[in-house]
């Protein structure tokens, strides 16, 4: 694995990984009110299209995390939806 | 253009843009309460090193929005240090 390869998944490791601060929040708080689910909509939306950037260019670093970090996104919003 | 680098520009549009509701929310309710500040740092971080990683392979969409995407995030962080 060479080191740009490196930065790329350690980049995504932690954008990928800033939501479960987020859904432990909300799951913790029982509240949602403050996060904007147009915020992830949109976030979900363009990380559908950067995962489709990513197969297109085979980055596997931008595959990977834009994947994960889709499902995260649509768990926050299945929460922001119960919790409102 | 190709099409290709437009479906990234197009991407990082979405995903940069989708700050611009949740500051739009925290300064509008004046609380960020639900907001985790953790979520913000993280993907602060996460966007400094996708940002390394775009100059390194010279990828302009990548560039763009984490430099962007950067700035908002600090604005909610910001915005987070104010409401609480």
């Amino acid at each position: 694995m060479d080191s740009i390869m490196l930065i790329g998944l350690v980049a995504g490791a932690l954008t990928t990984s800033s939501s479960i601060p987020q859904v432990v929040r909300i799951i913790k708080t029982k509240s949602a009110k403050d996060v904007s689910g147009l915020f992830f909509i949109m976030m979900g939306a363009g990380m559908s299209l950067w995962l489709i950037y990513g197969i297109i260019r085979s980055d596997t670093a931008i595959i990977l995390w834009n994947a994960v970090s889709l499902m995260f996104c649509m768990a926050i919003l299945g929460l922001k939806k119960l919790y409102g």
